[in-house]
């Protein structure tokens, strides 16, 4: 099957405050492109994402949404356009053979940080769900976590364009890292991938991301059932209440070791 | 008229190896709360934003998605639900008086760094937009542009957890400066306040951004006629197709003085 790349390779020039100096040079950017999610043929979500475990995104964000409602996926696959060659790879079709409830189409726009919205919407989404459960992640693999997830990052060493997020065990390790240029496809790339692979719901784990810690992620994190959430910079302050209410550990700027525990729980 | 904080104090605990150690402290995060837009009484979107700035928000979003048309803003109000102690603060109306065409609602929900979304949706954004005009903005001010903005990011400096925006001039100093959550919100504030001062088209001005330079800031650059995109850290592909496209110059990882120009324009 045909892929599309991470990234696309780029002239560009070095500048330093000679205008004369800099040569140009190959570079690698990371690939951004629009990504409809489909469930039940209903269209659910677009999404600016990075190419790349694209089936993982809309199985993740149809699962972190509460869209699948408990039900099984059948068949995740490209929208086809009559020929193999007519595949649209932007367009994801999640099926659950029609037993998910029918998503309700929204008749608004919304934009960034925010698949959903709205206080009302919030509230709705966050009264759906149990506070997580199983024992605390230790404070010790939490402040690890980010320096095992640093080296994984390849897409970011290519290209300084992409966040990521992975899943700390107890002892501090970092697996099933994903990368996105959006920090919220990061993490429904990875649930999408521990749903496929019935790992979820992920009692007594944590969540790392590389950037900061929004609302979003916390309810994203709270939907995958993690009982920790590390984010490398900061979280906001909806994001601290969100995740007090999930009764899931919260710390940020996690850097060298140290960090700040937002909150305990 | 009441208004919202846009960060909030909350006991947190440094955490560096000792359990113990940590005794709490205050601190501050950065407020998110959802925000939904109005057009001539239609919902045209939902962000999670920094409070602050509101009407600049809805107004320079409806500007840079090209809903106003052309159109003048007649009035930009708070939602008031009969009585003035039941204004929703987190919904505000922006009017031309019926002018604007109607806006098509759209039948998906749509998630971060994409108001829009779709391929044949961007082609079709991009189509109503000609290339930006006037002189280059000079690259010794772009690449100062940054550090004139750093200073000035009084959020980020409380709380670590909001991106900023500013208006780069010929001399390399920066205006209207405005930070969010968003890093689309900050520049659809700043946008909106140009817009509100009639100072749109920004011709010959540039634009500086405190993170990644997305298709969508490359966009509401676009939109709102900026000669030149300066980003502290990396733009996507995409992003710099869109400003090749705008012949808009293109910078990234304008730190200490250096940067990389990936547009020349």
């Amino acid at each position: 099957m045909a892929t599309k790349s991470r990234s696309q390779q780029r002239l560009v020039r070095p500048w330093s405050g000679d205008e004369a100096s800099g040569s140009r040079r190959a570079d690698r950017l990371a690939s951004e492109e629009p990504m409809a999610i489909e469930l039940d043929d209903v269209r659910v979500a677009t999404t600016m994402r990075t190419p790349g475990n694209d089936f993982e995104l809309a199985v993740g964000f149809c699962y972190a949404e509460g869209l699948l409602d408990g039900h099984q996926v059948t068949q995740v696959k490209y929208c086809a356009k009559g020929s193999a060659a007519a595949t649209d790879f932007n367009v994801v079709s999640v099926s659950t053979g029609g037993k998910a409830p029918p998503p309700r189409p929204r008749l608004t726009t919304t934009t960034s940080s925010c698949g959903f919205c709205g206080t009302s919407e919030i509230d709705e989404l966050v009264a759906k769900l149990s506070p997580v459960g199983g024992a605390p992640v230790r404070w010790e693999a939490l402040a690890a976590a980010p320096e095992e997830l640093r080296p994984t990052q390849e897409l970011f060493d290519a290209t300084g364009a992409v966040h990521a997020a992975g899943v700390v065990a107890a002892d501090g390790s970092v697996a099933t890292v994903r990368e996105d240029v959006g920090r919220h496809n990061a993490v429904d790339k990875l649930i999408g991938r521990l749903f496929l692979d019935g790992e979820l719901p992920a009692t007594g784990l944590g969540l790392v991301v590389s950037g900061r810690a929004s609302f979003e992620l916390v309810h994203k994190a709270w939907a995958g059932g993690f009982r920790a959430l590390v984010a490398v910079s900061a979280p906001t302050a909806l994001a601290a209440a969100t995740a007090e209410a999930a009764g899931m550990q919260l710390a940020g700027f996690a850097r060298g070791g140290a960090m700040t525990v937002y909150v305990d729980a």
